[in-house]
């Protein structure tokens, strides 16, 4: 079985951006946290939209399951206040939940957060219950700059957190750190953003005792981990220079890295300082990079073509890599996937 | 010979220290801009700075010749105002102005600006020329973030910037795009915001047009280029989106990475995916990374080995990583080094 742990709901019905519009208009005359009512959206609309996208590359490309989130530039935490992100927070949600029980062999939920700069994500243990409770999502995204590019809020091992986490452990779920688009016009979102959010949140995990105090809450850092493997040598050198623990086993019982690297260096790279144990497969299609690659032909997050063609990888690896690394990561999904265990 | 185009004198004499905490202790009182006076240092006490750190470096790891420029961190453009900056600026250039006069064989100077968040890069015009046309300096550092960590002025690309391009261009001089210190909790220093302010400065350039303005324009992107080779099938994939030309040639006449990557692996993936003659020889010593990676049993700075090792590399693409690219990218240095050519 092949998981992809990282997938948005890019392709939704234009209704949602409709609502979406409507509620920032609403902020705009003032009317906070006044949402329009929630979009009009059919099950043939829904299915309309995924059929000729994200399930046509599942069958193209030999996926079986994408964990499956809202679209990540779309949270967009820094519009509006708390109860803003609410309302959009729950209409996504629930959006994600009706195709995972349209397509439950095909979608898992993650769920997008309530998170409002200023606000202690404490706010956001709600929605979280809800989505992993009463719709049976598997793990949350979680934006480590609420701000959209101003990193105004405290880093992600600040107590500010810590009841956020507690709740994780409790109903045993991690979280995909993922940024949000930005409104910085110093960073591009998925060119800038997307990849600094990735390697500022391991270099605060790394400076920190996050782990100590909650040994089984767990991370995933998306885009191949931001720059972190590129520079696994300064992160090895900085942690011995800070006397931290060997990265090893300071960090990666904790910490996993998906494969969204989008050309096959950067995959054989990954694989070789990043052990297979704590590499999950990922493509974030239908994402940020939708191209064909004229050098090989091939789309450019056709990820699972990079991993096929390493040749260090063994099939044991692999299976970890498509497989086994998620089940164990997303503790959730063995119960979701039942009987269909290869 | 072997040009090290990366390094910091960051063993400076404790008088540089003293003299800026008083300097930042005078504008704890309010008196902005009145430096304290500079700091008294012997020639004897810049020699032993630099004859047990980076010159026996030299010597031991086989470099001949660093560009050298001052601390990094130690610009902390985000502390007081422009005038601040600016007596901070000419103590830190011209001390290194003093080394290199003392080693000339060994140092040749990058300025550091006076730059302030907040005031227009116009203000450093001055500081550059007299390091450039009185130090005789190759090359300066130019801050993309002078609010440390807060990304508050404009992007790299606005013409914000434009009057300091023309000058840069007009002495014929490239700038190294260095971050200083991070005064936001959110960013560790060397290990979050340095590589996020490569990244970021690279995709600023990949969505503009800013050498098609400047088509003789150089920057050096340090530290390997941030995240940039590791996720390059991402930034070829994002300009083909974007409608941009080929990254070989809308950035590749005018941007450069150095090889400050402290693994093996990295370096493999930088000349894999980079044109050699876009790559320079650096160390960032004695920088970032002090410490000797127990898996290699040598200083994980130490670059030229990592170099040294690669399979697939010539001698001539060697001696382009080493000495040709930086002379091209450099255009001063030539006429620096003078009968010292091989």
């Amino acid at each position: 079985m092949i998981i992809d742990c990282h997938g948005h709901y890019t392709t939704a019905p234009k209704e949602l951006d409709t609502f979406r519009q409507a509620q920032i208009a609403a902020l705009d005359q003032g009317a906070r946290g006044a949402a329009p009512g929630a979009p009009k959206i059919s099950d043939d609309q829904l299915r309309a939209s995924v059929e000729g996208a994200q399930l046509k590359l599942q069958r193209e490309r030999g996926s079986d399951v994408t964990i499956f989130s809202p679209r990540a530039a779309g949270m967009a935490h820094h519009v509006g206040d708390a109860a803003t992100s609410a309302a959009w927070t729950r209409v996504c949600n629930d959006l994600i939940h009706r195709l995972c029980t349209l397509y439950p062999d095909n979608f898992i939920g993650v769920c997008q957060l309530p998170q409002s700069p200023g606000v202690p994500p404490t706010n956001c243990i709600p929605e979280l219950e809800r989505c992993i409770n009463q719709l049976g999502f598997v793990g949350c995204n979680l934006n480590p700059d609420p701000s959209g590019g101003y990193w105004k809020d405290p880093p992600m091992t600040d107590r500010w957190w810590y009841p956020f986490y507690e709740k994780m452990v409790e109903l045993d779920v991690p979280a995909m750190v993922h940024v949000s688009s930005s409104c910085n016009p110093n960073f591009h979102a998925t060119g800038a953003h997307y990849i600094n959010g990735d390697t500022t949140a391991f270099m605060q995990f790394l400076t920190s005792d996050l782990f100590k105090d909650f040994p089984t809450l767990k991370f995933i850092i998306p885009h191949g981990g931001g720059a972190v493997p590129y520079h696994w040598g300064r992160y090895r050198g900085l942690a011995q220079d800070l006397k931290r623990p060997l990265l090893k086993d300071h960090l990666l019982k904790n910490v996993f890295f998906d494969t969204c690297v989008y050309h096959l260096p950067g995959i054989e790279l990954l694989t070789k300082v990043i052990p297979v144990e704590n590499i999950l497969f990922a493509s974030e299609m239908v994402g940020a990079v939708k191209g064909i690659d004229p050098e090989t032909g091939c789309n450019y997050d056709d990820t699972k073509r990079y991993i096929d063609a390493v040749s260090w990888l063994s099939a044991a690896d692999k299976q970890k890599i498509f497989e086994a690394n998620a089940r164990r990561v997303f503790s959730r999904l063995d119960k979701k996937l039942g009987k269909r265990a290869a």
